[in-house]
């Protein structure tokens, strides 16, 4: 099978055990994961061949990152290695009304600071069926933008089908340039999106016209009208009952019509990080294997919920685990 | 007090801390379990005195798991020395809709290769006054069977009443006999099984007759009227609502009527294993003890119910704290 | 701003990791708390400067018991070192139906054989606007009493709030004397007290007398008439729903009216000691900052809730996320 | 083989992981401990059997400490239960220069209030060839020191061997009477003491008289002159080298000649404490097992030896390993 | 570069942390090892492509220990997966003079039931320069045997440098055939071999027949004039001072001269398991990059020393580290 | 006593357990520390007042800092809040002839961006004895030399000894300005540095001139001709046996004479990191305490060798131990 090829910076995540504050904790638990990389990680534990490319640091933490990646099955031939840090990140982990927090350190990483031409797309591409990124990355920096634009137009050259979540954070876009500059290039050249109604308004400036019910469809008619190679645009729910209780759903549209998942309830959550990059692997995988959209998005949403049950980024959920609770058991069962 | 003896094979278990995969672990947790052994545990924490039979090999692991079951203070006089290997499985931890998983690694332990010769039962027994073994034991090889056999043959002979959790697990019966040849001359030596309508189907043959409303008590009825030693049949249920929460309960048939416990629900699961041998474990203690049939019931799914609240397969719950939801009371308040 | 100095025993705090009992551990978490000095380490954490007074032996423990407050920001300079040890409780953390347990070890400590002439009240609280006791002190021994006393006497006499946790622990009165002879003094040098019903009629023989249709009322009342400093009297419930579920609210009492909290559900504790202290400590910020009863009531509660996702017994919930909690928003949505 | 029995205290073990210093512990390791018990513990380990008699707090702590010794395989059923604490104590490990530390928790434990009217000494001691016991016991109060009165006196009366380590320990001696009051009567009662020149002196006023070149020798001559009871006088002798190296050698003297044994160097010491106490549980084997007094002697060096390589206080050094130091083979080669 | 490609069995490793034993153990450190694949492992971390060939059960055990090697960046595409279970084995860690401890469960495992069918190796040989196998793998069974040998023929149809560590273990040969029906065979297959005298003389039945001073290489004479495709014979030679301290050296023969290796010693050992396959590894990182015989002896035993100071049976020793032990410096200046 | 003030960069230290490497490590401890921020570390522990002051993030990472140094009793009261983030090191352990490594990761930290007019140093210093800073502060950018040389010169103004380790790292100096432009200025304001003959040349351009036999006393000389100011001059000496073994020893230079301490020797070091800091608050503390210049030159190696035994980078060796090392005696003989 060819691979799926993502692109994006993995940074170090830090966070003490059990729900431990940082200010109390004496070790801090060491994962990598990054939004793209996760998603090649949870193809790769699925079975199909992926690729993530990246740049490190030529030292210990971007050599654990290297391994890290390399464990779970993720072909990281293609990481450039060179700059002076991994971008890091610390959470804790909350419960019940305490929240999860978030404390980035990534300014100034070696991905930040890549050099496009460090990265032969035309070499990394060629056994590829599917090449992914994220609106982070062009977020980083001047270069992270164009090193994503020449990926994807290559992608483009070799017929490969390109993906994006375009996951608009507004504290990332730093380096002089506006999101509205930047990503409408980018996601001209896409045939899948993730998008919501906010990212919609944020990055495109549409906004629901009145001519659908559902505020989202409305959108999303216009993405389409205004970037014609997108053929499907997804849009997440997360539903927020406590930082230990979540429920999820998807919903996809193909230009004609809305499709629903079910919605699945999280009834105890381990780890929520990466649970949207497992819903992306969920729906890639739905892409190439299963072919149909409603099954895509029923294992999308499978996948992802058995994300937050799993400790760390990567969704190492099996696929029998994801069958089971994509056809609606979610008794867990134990298995011997 | 006059002894509990059980007997049966115990093996290490190793499960990575937390919720974690056996991928990402880089150490498992190490405690060993049993399902009759794990009735033994259980009794001597609650205080009566229990001695449990089996086969370790002379080495580290085999020493290690006489350590552990001495720790809770069964009497371990009897196991004997020899054979290569301890039987071992792996545990993962589920949570909400991911299924714990067991991978057993078994085979070819020093218990499935005992000498029955090895069981000196007329000494063992002489101070017991029950005697407690599963379904397990003939399922694993020819000689374990035997011993078993013996055993029954002796407490029989000395008046010793004889318990058995039928337990049919299929993957189990490799060497060469089925289990409908096998059990029911062991079962014929028992005064109490725990038998369900699906073991007495697989074990035995017998499905409900239609005599009755309920199809487990119209194949009890068939049991006992196979089995004339049997004076009581117990089965239990387990609600699955997810990995996390369960629900307990179970009856009993005395040959004339069907008795049932209330339904205890499990809000929060710790570790599930070994709680149908805390179920069995509280069962004993009620029949010697609290002399009530109700009473035992209840005594027993208490006991299991908390088992699910304990690491480890032993249920280690105090006297008092079954005592307690036994009587209803689930709301866990804090004790100084 | 002028501190808030809180004076009581503090003891070290034995755990065993997760939900394993004390005989299955082979380590155990080693915290320090006291019902007193929680509410300074809470304080403290929000930004209050905050001291406390105690005695410690002058060994390894006493060292790390003052290590582990000054830690949080809390001023340890007028503790006094010596005679022979730390007061100590080990505890087991339970789940579901399982009850959390408390074995005290207490007895003998450093504190209970305090000199009260070790402290010098009049440069203690020089600084001080606020302080706080409770019913534990007087019960733990003779001299602690009379420093209790002491330090009431010097707070009246520099008009500085006094508040108490009335708290009566019935087995910790050893010492010959009875908390109806030693505690209504005390409680009359108080501006605001928490008192249910239960200790109002153990400490002070006072029972509703049928003039409110609230007995907690009627109590309060009759107390307030008794001691006339007192200006508030706060009472706290505890809905328990399971060791893993309980329910928070809080009234107030200011002589006339009763106002009460909303009520808070707590859906997965993590470690419920010091919950009552978070209380207390969320109230004196109240008093402190907000300025508005039903303002510090509702802040209190929500501290005490978020306490109960914390490791150990001092509130580190941070200032926002009291706030979240207190306009009633329970999602626990992750913070970057 | 008839089992031996050991009396005396045993302590709760705190002490933090690695070479950490308490104050900065976030856990601290937890094991159990005491003079004579460790003596049981390694017995047990090497096959011989070993009963121990103490008194334990009814609670979580006080059946932790009888699981753990179970553990082992030593026979508990002779502790009684009561009172109101287990003495503790708290260690930091050293190394180089930075000696470990130990700071005593013990006072007022169950055991310093036990009623010598709980131990049923004929019936304790029917089985037994051998009792020991330490001078510690007699130091910790009035009613341990009759408890081991009463038990020498009956294995006096009974025939059995009486081994003590009159070990004075200056600190202990609190209940008003001194060692050289209640010392002698006891030590009357032994056929073999552990006894240096400084306890001599110490607990007997025992100097040496010049008669013999070593004053260790002199001194031993006249207590046997005035113990006529004590057959064999032993030695240890520490080369202090540093926390992390030591030497150990010892001397036996029978009343006419002094016989050495070889010196051992310790290169890596990973727990020292209860290195005197393997001292003693080999020389116990040697006189039940090898029957040669050079032997036992060397057996016991060498398993107080190896001691100093495993953690926590009791011995648990193989048979083999034991013989093949006691052989001079300090090698440590690898056993597959 | 062109790959090294190793074959044999991998094993999950058990050890108790820091110097416990296993009966002490709650837990043990769980990491994969075998001769060949450490060897793979090693030379993947100085960046020379490395692929192994084994086989693994297809559950979660088989996957870990892909995962581990993967991790180190080993190719382990060639993994055929099916059978039963994954060998195992058990160590403890001495110190000083107490010796570590493996205890073997390695019987029936995937390995040793692997089909040499499975294992195309013209395919996988195809891009290698290099095969490395060992005496372990046609101990274990008839097919592992049979495999190897058709790796060997294959190897040497291509042209390929074939190098083995003969290594007999005694108790490993259980199948039926002598290791020295089995071994010549595969060893005439070879360009380079590991052989001490010892092995020679239980291998081959050569023994020193006087004609040089040093046995060793009378006996590596007789091989080469035995099998002609062999140019170089190693020899490895460890002092052993203590479980903590260790001496190693090495001494190459090529037929004509021997050539020896200075000798290291190890001051302070972590983990001294893979200590051989850490020479193995950096011999052939001479042989492929330094191409002198006598600094590759020296890179090789400068990595095996290294070895002995990191945890697991993999050596991480860094390019830069064995680079400056190999120069003599033996102090270990901190990097910064 | 008036207090000690330190200034310099704090920063997380992230190590991996044991002697694991990073690419091995899931979890990494998390200590704090900074060249000058152990020395008041070091000093606060010994009992003397001791602040520090220094910049950090206003978040998690931040606060978690300044809980460490409050920890150990440092004033941390002028830390100043702020920027993006906390200065980071990553540290692996060595062991034998393996190095221990750094990783930094210290770029762009909140410290290299603080405005010097954030620090009011003469409120800082008005309490103050003594001042200390090292040569890194002024390397890391612009503003923190500048603050440097604003503290020393209040320093000076307000007669507050001077002190200073000078300590050139080549690799810091990033900002535009070379050493030897910024520090003869800082060193212009000491009384008292720490200085070897490298740094003399790298940072002064002074190299012995052949008057004294000893070149360092030469170069001293010609130090304290050029900076009048300075009444002592010190430098510290590391054998490097291995890294687990060291030497140390320290000369001091008064203008007259050289006083040569006795040399240590380090037999098994837990962790090196801060042996520098703790000479010089070793030596701090004998100015203030000691007056004995060879008294405190002994004092401040017996209290480096100490740190090496001591986990963190803050010497938390204890009064009596430093004392009986300053005597000479390395036994680390038990204290109980």
């Amino acid at each position: 099978m060819k691979k799926v090829v993502t692109f994006g910076e993995i940074m170090g995540r830090l966070s003490p055990p059990g729900y431990g504050r940082i200010v109390q904790a004496q070790s801090l638990n060491l994962t990598f994961g990054g939004g793209e990389a996760n998603v090649a990680g949870a193809l790769a534990h699925l079975g199909i061949p992926a690729a993530h490319v990246t740049k490190f640091p030529d030292h210990e933490m971007g050599h654990a990152a290297t391994s890290y990646f390399r464990k779970v099955g993720v072909d990281m031939q293609y990481v450039q290695y060179g700059g002076n840090r991994l971008g890091l990140y610390f959470t804790e982990f909350g419960a019940a009304m305490r929240p999860s927090k978030v404390v980035y350190d990534r300014a100034d990483s070696s991905f930040a600071h890549l050099d496009p031409k460090e990265f032969n797309w035309k070499e990394i591409l060629k056994d590829a069926q599917w090449f992914h990124w994220t609106g982070i990355s062009p977020a980083i920096s001047e270069s992270a933008a164009q090193a994503c634009r020449e990926a994807i137009k290559v992608a483009n050259d070799l017929g490969i089908t390109v993906s994006a979540d375009v996951n608009y954070r507004k504290n990332l876009w730093q380096y002089g340039k506006s999101v509205q500059e930047v990503m409408p290039d980018l996601i001209a050249g896409c045939d899948i999106i993730v998008c919501g109604k906010g990212d919609a308004e944020d990055i495109l400036n549409i906004v629901p016209d009145g001519s659908t019910k559902s505020g989202w469809e409305s959108v999303s008619k216009q993405i389409m009208a205004r970037f014609p190679r997108i053929k499907k645009i997804i849009n997440t729910k997360r539903g927020q009952i406590s930082a230990s209780q979540n429920t999820l759903s998807a919903t996809s549209f193909n230009g004609k019509q809305v499709l629903k998942s079910e919605t699945v309830e999280i009834s105890q959550i381990v780890d929520r990080i990466g649970g949207g990059d497992a819903f992306m692997a969920g729906y890639i995988y739905g892409n190439l294997i299963l072919k149909d959209e409603a099954q895509s998005l029923s294992f999308a949403v499978a996948a992802s919920a058995l994300k937050h049950t799993i400790e760390g980024d990567i969704n190492l959920a099996n696929l029998d685990e994801i069958e089971t609770v994509m056809k609606g058991d979610l008794t867990g069962r134990l298995k011997r």
